[in-house]
């Protein structure tokens, strides 16, 4: 992480958008089969929103709604809350300096679908809250029927988000999550059954939820903590801490202020 | 559940039917980008069972079968097993009452990969004990692959029953799932390895499967018993009983007689 | 298995085919709806290399690349690598063994997700080799999205290896899957986030993953062990043992050579 | 014609049904690739009316509606108004009858695109007259992209029609066609800039209209009149006469009663 | 033409585009089920320019180049030629002034294919004059394929055409077509085999090209010439003459100084 | 034609195919947008008859057969009847000799739909002749519909044959043309609706059909022949003569031995 992280750090989406660029320009000339996509959703896009928008347009559109309005929906979006930009390139870097796979910005943006649901769901959530519920339900079904994950509208979802692999990830409506959280596949932020209205959990500040983890009720899961693979959490958390098993325990404080960024599944320095 | 299950109680598919429409025609009006969804959908069906024929022919369509193919299967489920009308009913229901996220009919019907998995499941059903295996297997395939459930079309499943979210989940070739029983993402109904033949797992009425619980071979889970979240259970669970851990042991009593109606996925009152 | 298997022991491509074609022949006179998908995909192909060309091509194409060029990509990787043609027919002969609710070759060629899965991953294996990691990358994220397992191209995977199910199954850039295993839905070989450079787990033979088992980090699970529904493993497994729990402890020997052939996914035998 | 056309006279829908059902199953086992095409379409359609629906359904949606709403559309049309059956088997009838290249109902059925345009304009002239005349030009801008005949949902269209080959056929809004006509490609039947409201041919009962036919104007062609290939006419055409030349002119009388039936394109006896 | 001529007179695109939403907004509440092509081509359109792009590139994406792309091509244009608006508009005008069937803008802006063939050659022809001449050929060939006209890229159009119904038009690479021209179906503009590089016709301001006009070389067609219907015109026009028959010869003046306003596809007075 | 024609005459289809893929290569530079297009379509491809396979399987799949499907019907038509090959070769040579607005082999092969129509109606004249009328004929509709040119899978088309635009262009099923045969858009060999059984024309060796002519009945165009624009031949044609009119007459001499090469449309010297 350390070199490409000193390149990046303080970057904004300017300079993303330019190294993706070339990347994007390097890829067509040695890959032609792909030239038309990457001329056409890197190369011929103005900015990084907009490229952004025409790639989940492709992905998304055709079932509902076709890829021409889904695209327009996007814009909308990236005109009305024009936050929504630095939160992709926040998204975008959290998976280039957090995931060892990932070499270059091109692939998570063309490929990954953590990310790809992730920045549909944030167009889902700003039609939610403009109060255009049936088209952010039908945002909701679309990108759990083709990425897998499961986000309901109206969760709140802070930046430098990192959903991983994203398959069978679960978000429920009340859930919210704080910046420069990390989140496996088949992670749960679901309901208890208990809690009615506000049920869903809170998750903190650069927590890692790891692989499997189900967090369930209006729990509040603190800054920095760990919570480790499979794990099953069904009581409040305490900020830097490591919790595990099933149900979860505190077995240890967290290695580092933000798991999330280290990625560290294992249980503890003795586990 | 209080208010809007009084409402509910007792109604048939035309109660509901006509409630559906009524939600779908305030959401053509507030949302013209799917007016024509709704209205084709919905507005312009003459009952329950044929908006859900369109609807699942729609998404389910375009993979070995066209779209007007697979919604003729379904018209002719219909017409040779009635019964099918009610168990969409009841199944559409399940998820009013249960799931507190869910205002109006409208939206799992349009939306919901479970309960789209579900009934497309019947009909599979329908066709496998009609002789037609090669068919239904077909359905099991396409509704794996579009709504990540994968549920064998010998399988047998009550009604009022609520698959929440559907990723992942598993169900067997000899699973039996009993009328009114709750099911979450990543549960799997599973072989064990051992048994031959009748190998998967009898879930009795009411049973609640929380997230990820793994019940593995032919053992019974008892009428009205809770098998709380990430839970791997092998042995029989006895009814009315809360189980819990990898591997599950029994921790305590339901809560209710009917843990698939609460959707309480705590493990117990001390846990 | 006993019998099936007789037959199918020292099978190669040829008889494989051969009893495919049959299985292709009769499902089209008794299913008429299925008879196009049967006549172009198995009975006009020249072998079963290129069927499975043409099958996956069908179910993969129409992202950012067309089925013919999927297709065409399959038939250069069979022609550049000629092995993958004794692999294709070992993973579909290892499902005929393994997965009682086989009852013939023709289903998990046409529907299974993760025979398709594994297959296309070969394809993209060789696309990395071959240093076309951009299109190698396309194929991870286009089987993500349709098959919903998540196989880094760089993985390294031996043949006669059964996926069941796929959902959900995850397996990173560095792992590496030796010959003859059997892994579930839910299962993950992932890093563990300390692990840098080479920091995925090492399969051995014939092992078994069981349903939800994660496995994370640059260990060593052992030749012939059997790791249980839902365990997560943090630590080598000796060879030939059960390993179980959150996180997972040996509790016993593996009760055959090859738990991966049996599929027994109890925890031992008193338990 | 002689021995088809006994055993043809006096058929009603249910004989053609019969008999194309019957040409149906043969093609389907002659002609796998097909198979699932004929039986959706034919073999498991009640009526023709229905399999006229799912056919053109089949060919016309995809663009603004989709299959399954075109398919409604079709039918509804038939439930309120039953005469289209009655005119779609008068129109299959007429092409058996009239082209020597046709031996069989199924290929009209399945291929023609004169007598695709044909029905589809008759639904659209249903949704005309019923008010819904945006619906209606949707039908005939799609009629005329896939069908390349371009016909004005307001002119009024006899039974017994026979549309060959049908590319660029146009027929405006004021047109009025009889009975038993017969027209060639690239026939139009359009204004002459002169005439307001009503400005388009009336064409009488039997007429043939050859190929290349320009009839403008509101004027009326004849009973049982021959509009020789190429003719240009921009005057009352006399009943049982044959006129040609640009502009056209009378040249002799017609040979037969319905020239439409004979298809005689000869500009006369001695030409 | 009168009242209605009166209203548009000098308008410009935005009293168009107003009159357009309204229609769109007014047929949007009739006809719920192509509301959401109304709300997303032109309600949610920021002009006509853009409404051009988004319709055109969802009745022409879907070849070579997908819907999104071919929109971008559009925008494009739009961006680097700007009098593409006015032509658009002055088309548009074109048809709803000439053409007694169009009672409002919407219907050939939805619809009419040769007002598509057009502004899509227009974006062709910017292309083709850009240089990118695989590009303009490709849109070219789209263009014969959807809408049955193929013009090609290097012609010369003016503004304020109409080609009428479209099918089997054909202009060739070196025509120049002046301003307020109308074209109707299966007209030829083409080479005659003997003249060599400017080898197509150059067609006056106002000529009138009625139904199945050819006109073959290097010939002028003078200003507010009539060529009937089904001329073959081999040799120049005189401006204001009428000219009609196999070959065309001079038969009289036009009856205005602009035929292709009135439409009179009659040969002459005493014809 | 003089420059060109020296560098082409004597090529077989390997000089031809070398030349097309150094266009390809060049135009994959120059426009990205198409890269993948000309990467797997004539670049990956291993020969034309393969190119062909792949680019007309792109263009006229999914209609009732999928695109692999189509694709392998072309690639089996080639392995049964190699001299495809050359009839594939000659009549893209064709094209480049006599179209002075081909500049090089990739248009026409990529975009002109006279060359599809033809090359497509050539495959199902091979499954006419091996008696899979039903398919053959699925063809025929198909090609109609995509490129509006009807030709009967029975007619008999020699090689060398132009069809220039095609629209509207039909040919009935007892049609033969010879070799080297120029044919323009709407052109018609018809029946005359007296002939029965062998009722369509017989086009002689070199032939020009200009543009709009119909040729009616089974009659004699003798090699040579000069069909002038929107002729109406009902009788033989004598060889090497010109006829025009309505209804046809020889008006002269052709010009030269192969009319066909010229493309010259004018009626005679003196007119």
């Amino acid at each position: 992480m350390s070199v490409a992280m000193e390149v990046v750090k303080g970057t904004g989406e300017n300079l993303i958008w330019s190294r993706m660029r070339q990347e994007a320009s390097a890829a067509l000339h040695e890959e032609p089969l792909l030239a038309g996509v990457l001329q056409s959703t890197v190369l011929d896009q103005p900015d990084l929103g907009s490229a952004f928008a025409y790639r989940l347009a492709h992905r998304l559109g055709g079932g509902d709604l076709s890829r021409l309005a889904v695209r327009d929906i996007f814009m909308s979006a990236l005109r009305a809350r024009p936050s929504l930009r630095s939160a992709f390139t926040d998204d975008l870097t959290a998976i280039y300096e957090r995931d060892p796979t990932c070499r270059r910005f091109l692939d998570p943006f063309l490929y990954y679908k953590g990310l790809a649901a992730l920045e549909a769901y944030r167009v889902a959530h700003w039609l939610w809250s403009d109060g255009r519920t049936t088209l952010a339900l039908n945002f909701q079904s679309r990108i759990s029927e083709v990425f897998q994950a499961d986000i309901h509208p109206a969760a709140r979802i802070g930046s430098g988000v990192f959903i991983d692999h994203a398959t069978a990830v679960v978000i429920g409506e009340t859930a919210v999550v704080a910046d420069d959280v990390s989140i496996l596949q088949s992670v749960t932020l679901g309901g208890n059954g208990k809690d009615r209205g506000d049920r869903h959990p809170k998750i903190g500040r650069g927590v890692l939820l790891s692989v499997g983890a189900k967090v369930l009720g209006n729990i509040k899961v603190g800054e920095g903590a760990r919570v480790a693979a499979a794990a099953v959490v069904l009581h409040d958390v305490p900020p830097f801490s490591t919790v595990a098993g099933v149900p979860a325990k505190v077995i240890g404080h967290s290695s580092t202020q933000r798991p999330a960024f280290s990625m560290d599944q294992m249980f503890g320095d003795g586990i």
